[in-house]
């Protein structure tokens, strides 16, 4: 396989980084940071289009695409102080889900393996089941926390008839060891779905689930406190899946199962930033941003930030020094 | 009058629970819930659209029109737990307004009589005028409080030289008597309408109209506390009423007279969920959701959620068990 | 399997005529046309979301859902001289394209066992692969001709490494034997695919394509003419085969590879009729219709009356009377 | 009354022109052309919003609203050759059908009354009923020709319980006698509608159609010539009714019945614009742009164009010169 | 130079305000606020289209534009208790900045020195390199504090090798003097820039940068009570520039450089409401709605309200009388 | 200067063809054509936004971006018969036409020094004045035809109060000597503007064109060879500009000056097609295309196809041998 580059458009890095290939590994061996887009979306139950989200959160950026971005509370610029590459696009044709998990899978793998945090941008959520699977081969069968955030638990048994696909992933990743049900962690589920025996499945793998109702009662901080402590606790790595529907439909509408009374664009940056600041990331995925449903490119922005905002936290987190984002903003410069 | 289904397009049911014909009682009879559209929008004064509410709420979900909703923090399945019926949309052509609001009238007071809860898909704030009396010639007039969620109060006289239309149902039902100014309240008020002397009759009614600077100053759940006490003394039934405009036009854009600075997407379901598990509900009206300006569906959307947070939380309610919404998810399972 | 409905959607059928299930061959054994809905776009090689097409096609019209639908220059109503029944969309999960083929093809099967004409409405233009083997399954191999209206071949030998998809099913039905090359005709053509030596194959195969240039030169008349001749010779049946995409995307937006410098929709809908009143035909598709990409449903209401025009003509030529349809309207009334 | 404006908007006029007040006739006393606006969407059966369209109609231009517009083709000005005023919006409530055509129908006759020529700009068609039944109390009971470009005969009798709506003005024009079925001529129907019923009333009534598939084996100039030769006998005036959806949904998406398959914004163009040189118009009426299933206001602005090419074509035609509008830009300048 | 109405469309002006002529002082010599429009985008680095904005802001309002607005909680109209004209738009060719800003800075002093306090509508943000320049040269340089809401600092130093543009305008009010840094304070700021040189840049010149994590951590009102008072410290007057963006894009889209992470619009509303309120305001600028890219007209709708929260405020303020927004809406009534 | 890439967004070329760098130019020194990116929409008079037109035409296609696009009618691949790479866009800021426009011209300049065909992609028409200026430098002045296709002349004199803007490039062109009035072709042209004085001046100079009632009259092809055979007459190459708002508005709506009435898409592919074949084309521009109005890409995909068609018919016309576009497509493989 030669690079793909961007499977539905133009050949283009994430915010301009340099680009590599999943072939060649001297191309990405000494990266920090490996960006590989999954334009899946085969897996979707109801609405399709997120194939387009891993191009359209890459360049949508009003920035100049010149491989810097300083964070400003932060104080960190990811693009300089990490080494990013972007393999782009994994060959992945909706119509055969598994040929598509099996390649996302393994580039997960080799991004690993290569000593470098996959950052993985979909396409639907189906493909957390080979990334996640890919870090886990990687850094110990049982030994990565996830927190997900997510309108939908994504632990159904079959639908539509099929194992796979983007409704199921979280209950495969369970069944097969890959993740320990009890360091695995939901924020932001509500609505309707899954039903109570799957529910009571969730909860035998001692799974932690924070609904909104809870969130909103306890305060968001206080959740992220209970669920950070969790995912630290005996594990090895800790891998951050970002379902863009985690956030309110009203304002991220370009997804494909919008559930109304989710987080604020707000509330999703801060969280992905404190967690990615407190704890050992091994692994990120954002997946779901669907742009024919989008406006203006709102959502695709937001993608394009939760990625960046991970990347500052992990550079941040790597310089070993204390950070605090509420710091006045010119104080100390 | 036989079964009309949509009036604007196909004949399906709120989320495919089962039709009903108000022409035949028989469907009906043993109903807890009956679902009843109600598409006109020529009492607008700005933007039309509504008409084509009903539908797009009716059927603007992801999950499958299956018969179960099982409601994840509040534990029930209202589709199940309820016996919820449609009887479709009432023919409601735009340019007859008495016509129009003489039907809806005499359906939601037929389904009273039976014994259900009518909630009613607009359509504009007008039908109110004819759905709560209605409800108020069942339950007794004067005996049913409304709590009212909306950017505007909807209390003005005369409107375009016309007595009757979305901006002064409110008036013409405490006018009427069919509704006690002083069990009369008012959540998301905002922005530049309406005058001081309409105001003053207002205060003159009775009525406690909460503006979104005192639920910003008080928080919601100190201001909600106070509406549920005075809706819930000396009633025998309360009536929920929510204009989707009572939701920020950011994150609810398709409505027709959009005023900035209100309600969040999840303060509304909040708010719907907590009355409804309170308080008495003896009728539900969702209105002014206009499908032409709305974006990906986002604000029907949130309409269909509106309803079934309320069939949820009456569902809950009937049970008899306390319920807490925000007790973790799995917790208990 | 039971009936499905709409995969994505309410249960309603295309224009209110009634349901029927394939599992139960009573609902359509004396069917003259059965509508099958074919929400499939996992074959889609660059934007999805024509799996939505089905349940826009089906509903999207401003008229009653009644019933009948008179033609005004073929004076035939459609819906009421034939026996039409919808059986609703077929389970087609995007990520499973070989299951998906083999349903869609079952489904065609039956329906022309059962003496109907089956009307697919897509979904992406994979499911031509199942649904004219299904065809010629019954009325015999390489014994029904197809006319093909398409901004592409749809030829492609493999692409993004698979076999199947929408760029290759002409290439599959010509290599099984299910169609002639010669009794093969493709109108619309334009734009810079495929390659020269797929060219080549094509014209081994004996096709005959006519290209916008071609249409433009000769006139629309003229090219019908000429296809429709050679689709009657020698053969038992036609299938029209029609890629909303065949339209300037200028005046049909909605779909998923767009070609500038197509058919005007008039274009369109005259040459179905045309074709559709000379010619025997015994199966239909209506495919590439992608509603996220869609504009005040202009696509999706073009898709349902290039079927209601087909319906038309069918049901014309059935009289066995010939017809003008340039005929003035109030003529012989 | 005062002068409204725009009834849903700012005040200001159709490209600049003056202001004029209904109510103080010598604003428009030595008017050559009024423009009114008829902001009522409450006819309409399906999809409402176009009370918009005379704001959208007055104000979709990119050129400077400054009181010229020089005709390239018709080298005429019509803003400068004609006095052209514009009185506002008529104050029509949705839900008051009936108060609302009173009010265009009384404007419409003062206008005639004054020696002017209305021209009123919708809205829906139902306003036809109100403002050729002025202009024929005026010019005379029957003496007024029609020529109605549409994508539907509006000739039905009764719709949704309904006499008047926007479906029905051309049966209740026919049946008062306002206007002759023999000097009634409409172009561009299409579709499924009316059913036949309704056809053999029309044709008894004497009324010349012509259908889509008539103009486009005949061409468009010779069925002009036709319908030009018929208005013009035994006429004292001719109305030209323009609804926006005669023209293909394709090229023009904001209107609420949009049937595919009709002319091209440039044959519609053309159309009007012979058509008023050639005949003595006393009014005209564009109806049916809805700017909220518009896009970019391409149909607004084609709504604009019509009604300029219009006013150009009355102006060249006062000149009582010849005209050629084929004849090269810059011969003889 | 004469009145040039909305440069890009009808002439009318926001909410209906008196018009005024800048070459006539006359026309505002008496008025307390001038609205001035000033449609300029040669300045954005990015998407463009805030030319559009003034007209935009104008117009935007359900409400009858008919002088009068009364505030619901400040319990005053400003359209009544204000002596409120409108200029109209300077012209301002995007392709010439010089000669754009020039003409602007000339209109804001001239309202100045008539004693108004000029309300600019834009348009991007270059413009407060103008206008603000124009109230200094009024007001007394580096006596007018000003309280910037943005999510960018707008300090850069050349961009696109230019000194002047939307994304440098405070750096040249700083550098010029007409500003002091230690009396500049910015709300809002987030994400990637600028970068720390400009940031040591702006340290050095005393500005009070609160970026959204300090805001977040330490709630709105109290950065509300740091920043007023810095503001009002040895100051002449205050300015207050709103730059739309500060609000998240998901509930704001409609502008050119969406930074995801924002405030509400309700934070917005109630911060502007308060400053106004508590400081002596000389000048007002709302910048930055981009039409093209907005959605239903809500960023449009909301930049409206922005002025008309600040115009009540101001009117509140200039009574005299102790304002509570949070009491009751009906209390004291 | 180093390459820019695109000015507002990811560095990628025009579908893919080799990158190369107006500062080197070894690297487009054998180039037979150059594309050159011009990303300003400063002169645009009323809605901008085609700045981002480079950017959307280059990338508006659903074929991979491989370096291969055999054109089905022509029987050539342009990107593999001719050696075309791409520059990126000049740096353009709006709100400096002077400088903008130097830029452009050089770089057009540079490329025809080279031996190369300049393709130009806008940006708003402005650049005219620069690119063909750039020309004549080059191929000689007053040496170069020109066929303008448009919906205006662009033939004004000053306009804001500019000399320089979308309006006047033409003017000022024959002003300055660079092209002969009497070999400069205009096609498409229709509306209002500009007046009868701009249009004498225009027949002084001997300029030939044709409104679009000529072009009706005649027919497409008529027209096409009379301007073919002027541009051809003693001049030493032809200047081929497309203002993409030549094609009507209902088909291209994303433009910023859209007159209804133009050609169809299809009429402007073959329109180009035909005279880049007969023509010796020594410079193409694409301008007008401004993606924030457009929908679905559908105007940018016309942009693109435009130039390609362009690039076809020179690759053909280099070739040397007959062209028959209208051959069947599988004759002769």
């Amino acid at each position: 396989m030669t690079r793909l580059g961007n499977m539905h458009g133009p050949d283009f890095t994430y915010l301009g980084v340099p680009k590599a290939d999943l072939d060649d590994e001297s191309t990405y061996s000494d990266a920090d940071v490996v960006i590989i887009g999954a334009p899946f979306d085969g897996g979707t139950g109801h609405r399709s289009g997120c194939r387009m989200g891993p191009m359209a959160i890459r360049g949508c950026d009003y920035l100049p695409h010149d491989g810097s971005r300083p964070h400003l509370s932060l104080r960190v610029d990811p693009l300089r102080e990490l080494k990013i590459v972007d393999v782009g696009d994994v060959l992945m044709p909706a119509g055969d889900t598994e040929k598509s998990l099996e390649r996302i899978g393994e580039a997960v793998r080799k991004v690993c393996a290569a000593g470098a945090v996959p950052v993985c941008i979909g396409g639907d959520h189906t493909i957390a089941l080979a990334d996640i699977t890919g870090v886990a081969r990687h850094h110990g069968w049982g030994r990565v926390s996830v927190v997900h955030f997510d309108a939908h638990a994504d632990t159904g048994d079959i639908i539509h008839g099929e194992l796979v696909g983007h409704g199921t992933p979280m209950r495969r990743l369970l069944e097969s060891g890959a993740c320990r049900g009890d360091r695995f962690l939901q924020l932001g589920l509500r609505g309707y779905w899954p039903e109570p025996e799957t529910l009571e499945w969730m909860a035998r793998q001692g799974m932690r689930c924070f609904e909104m109702a809870e969130i909103v009662d306890r305060g968001l901080d206080d959740v992220l406190t209970e669920a950070s402590r969790i995912a630290l606790d005996d594990c090895d790595g800790v891998f951050i899946s970002v379902d863009i529907d985690v956030v309110d439909p009203g304002m991220a509408p370009g997804t494909g199962t919008p559930e109304p009374g989710g987080f604020t664009s707000r509330q999703l940056l801060d969280s992905v930033r404190r967690l990615c600041l407190e704890l050992p990331v091994v692994g990120v995925e954002v997946v779901e941003v669907s742009p024919p449903y989008d406006h203006a490119d709102i959502t695709a922005a937001l993608g394009n930030r939760v990625v960046l905002e991970a990347l500052s936290a992990i550079a941040a987190r790597r310089r070993g020094e204390p950070v605090n984002p509420a710091r006045p903003l010119l104080e100390g410069r």
